[in-house]
């Protein structure tokens, strides 16, 4: 697909998943897409896990609460270590994101649907903490965000976005 | 270009940049893809300015100290309002970062080079807020990265990154 086509055409899915497992050349495409994008200073602080193994899935799945993409035939696991990259300084979130857009647009390049789920498992019920020790994911690595990877059974729906003259201008801000 | 090939080709530029002016067009579609990107609860944090007139071009250059991406004949600053999305949490920085790799990408695709300057902007000595000054943005935004965008003269070389087996796994944590 068009890169621009994917950017264009990338949106969030919260609905119910056909159960057509995800092959696993196409869950390493993905990830390969998430690690592609840069790091603050290289220090390449994201890492990742797929979690494709019905019983793991459901182990995960169970500890997600309440749940979301409980259809999902596969899920991939955002992983992050804050290293400090420069001075006192830390890129850990601006790293994880840009590879979590990135494999946004590899699952839709490839016609998958998918929703960046990371509020739910960063609040004070730390779920996120639960899902990384069903995956032994060591203390030292949060688990940030988790992405459904599937087919869509349902069509997708964008939320309604601010025109772009309300979000980018030139050479001035405010300026057409 | 196809989306996994800009996604796998892109590498930070740090080079010189031919004397081309890019077409506004470029510009417009470069910073459509960057607000295209998901934002947390769909506050649409980021927002961006292009600066392509060549004398606020030198205005802004001007500020950025140690000069950085001295010969790109435009560069797109980007901005993010810190505002709460949900409960107590702020996701723009996220969005932002989103927003940043999604431009990176259209940037790749359309045949240009730029790099992601961020801490340089961002540090102590504030060189973000002095080129929001010239820009006039107002003081509850933060110009938080700048992206350089050109013909590249030089040839580019993306950093050693770590292989894919110690950065992604399947199933569990470390398991190929």
């Amino acid at each position: 697909m068009d890169t621009m086509q994917a950017i264009l055409s990338r949106k969030s899915y919260r609905g119910t998943y056909l159960k057509d497992p995800v092959p696993r050349e196409d869950l390493v495409a993905i990830m390969e897409a998430g690690l592609a994008a840069p790091s603050g200073c290289n220090k390449q602080t994201t890492s990742l896990i797929a979690v494709d193994d019905p019983r793991i899935l459901a182990r995960v799945k169970a500890v997600i609460d309440p749940p979301k993409a409980e259809t999902a035939p596969a899920m991939i696991c955002v992983l992050t270590k804050r290293m400090i990259a420069y001075r006192n300084r830390c890129y850990a979130t601006q790293d994880y994101a840009a590879a979590i857009e990135n494999m946004l647009l590899a699952i839709e390049a490839l016609g998958y649907a998918s929703c960046w789920y990371e509020g739910h498992l960063t609040d004070t019920d730390r779920i996120g903490r639960k899902m990384a020790d069903v995956l032994g994911v060591p203390q030292d690595m949060e688990l940030v965000c988790m992405l459904p990877v599937g087919r869509p059974a349902e069509s997708r729906k964008g939320p309604e976005k601010l025109p772009f003259s309300e979000r980018a201008w030139f050479n001035g801000y405010g300026q057409a």
